[in-house]
């Protein structure tokens, strides 16, 4: 059997039709992020319009996939098909690998309902804030319109990646206080629905009041979402239904006040910013070097020219 | 009396004919990063060909100012005229502003053959890296051929900063260890000369012994200046004499070497690359802003169009 290199199109359209392995393919070029990732951002961007992302972020260890593969369960126990994403900006594996701490969510792997995918920077900061959303994108329009975006930890990425979700789901534990103290701003900041998982340890009382008191510190306005803090014990599926529900109570609610539509315009245009960002600074390397670069630097070297006049020959065709 | 505003080339006369306080205007030029500071580059640049920077840098407590102090009192018996660039990333003041810490400079304060200036970056990161060599080649031009560079601190801008000088003095204390564990390698990789001050404390030895152990296991080429480690009491004077001469063998050997020609070859062009990518950096804010961007922005969100396709368009006069 000969094996013929799909073009992005061949493969978005035997996405389209149920195959999984071209999905996988198309997810990585959405990370690699040269010009067939923008064919594949094109196509997916299309056809996508009825996607909705849940983000799941807390710290490491605070249960997170065991949660998420407890919510896969319940949707698929509603028939509901769905997608998972999961975002590791420390990780330098990709490709669909699922990573260690996943096995739970190896109950699902071989459920064609569910698509679980790893995905990591490559080294590359931008790159994650771009490939994400493309890749909600793609798999919104091959018909997974859930898609669960877990990132691993409470870093700044993580937390700009999961905040970046229709719904944010912030995990945390009893006594979660020390774990994330170098974030709990942007954590309050993201939440939309707060659970404390593992809630059959001691001292879910007082986590909860803890959130409470920095949800009124927090001086939400008078008519907005205030996020509700449930406990959960994943592993046994205690708590789960409750929090599906908090998900969906916090999408309708964010449909009728018109806050969904206004968060995702705002992404959309920090999307395109970013891209113009990432192009110029593409820009910027191409500028710094080839001959005439090498030939103006050493003359500022020489002191035949200044930096400034060398700069202003290198940029004329940008700044015209 | 009537104040008439001074325009960059007059104060850069009145600053070569030795008006102080045209040199803190130009620098202050210079910090602002505008076209004035431009042309007060451009001025300085013509003029500056013989000014030699130490680079002085260490965690904060460890003495710098008072060894930077002791260091100006023995160029002065010499009577070797100086500047002094203490760089503050953290803090907001600048303006020459004599900060806190630095009482004992104060000796100096009335001194004529010494110019001592504080710069912060005025939040701006990249600010300081393209200020630094600015102000250093307007006070090289003024005459002033001996510059200490002092940086408060060990975090990456400070070290950064530090690294440029011509010579790089690296100020520990005994028992330095965990002070600066963040940023060790940083340090060894910047430091031309290792000064433990303090050194009427305890574990001078150790301290000596460690720095020597991380010599040797950085792998210098056999040929290399291999940074020695003196020992010193800023307070008292003690050593001070020593570093000095150590700050000279440092230079005759970079200059003999062919290192110093290299380093600061490697400076420029590097300063050169910075100053062409926050000039596209401004470029990127003048694009994504104006009523283009906000109906392309719009059709975005209204999937008229799509993200690489509006980018395309906003960027069409750049790729040009």
């Amino acid at each position: 059997m000969t094996r013929v290199k799909r073009s992005p199109a061949e493969l978005f359209e035997a996405a389209l039709a149920g195959d999984r392995s071209a999905v996988a393919r198309l997810l990585s070029l959405i990370e690699r992020g040269d010009d067939d990732a923008r064919t594949v951002g094109r196509l997916a961007y299309a056809h996508s319009t009825e996607g909705y992302t849940v983000g799941l972020t807390g710290a490491p260890g605070a249960g997170k996939s065991t949660l998420t593969s407890a919510l896969i369960g319940h949707l698929r126990s509603m028939e509901i098909e769905l997608a998972v994403l999961a975002i590791d900006p420390s990780s330098p594996f990709t490709g669909g690998a699922i990573l260690g701490d996943r096995v739970r969510m190896q109950d699902h792997a071989t459920d064609p309902g569910v698509f679980i995918r790893s995905m990591a920077t490559r080294g590359h900061l931008g790159g994650l804030s771009l490939a994400t959303p493309e890749a909600v994108r793609l798999l919104d329009a091959i018909g997974r319109h859930w898609i669960l975006v877990e990132t691993v930890g409470v870093g700044q990425v993580e937390v700009e990646v999961a905040g970046k979700a229709d719904t944010t789901v912030v995990v945390v534990n009893p006594g979660w206080g020390d774990s994330v103290q170098a974030n709990k701003a942007g954590l309050m900041e993201i939440a939309d629905v707060f659970v404390i998982n593992k809630a059959d340890r001691k001292g879910v009382e007082e986590t909860s009041r803890d959130l409470m008191q920095m949800l009124d510190l927090s001086d939400l306005p008078h008519d907005a979402w205030r996020p509700p803090i449930l406990a959960t014990v994943a592993s046994t599926g205690q708590g789960v239904v409750d929090l599906w529900d908090a998900v969906l109570a916090h999408r309708a609610h964010a449909e009728e006040s018109g806050q969904l539509a206004e968060r995702r315009s705002f992404r959309l245009r920090e999307e395109l910013r970013e891209i113009v960002a990432q192009r110029l600074g593409r820009r910027a390397r191409e500028i710094c070097s080839g001959e005439r670069w090498e030939e103006l630097t050493d003359a500022v070297v020489a002191r035949a020219t200044d930096p400034w006049t060398a700069a202003d020959e290198m940029l004329a065709p940008v700044d015209a």
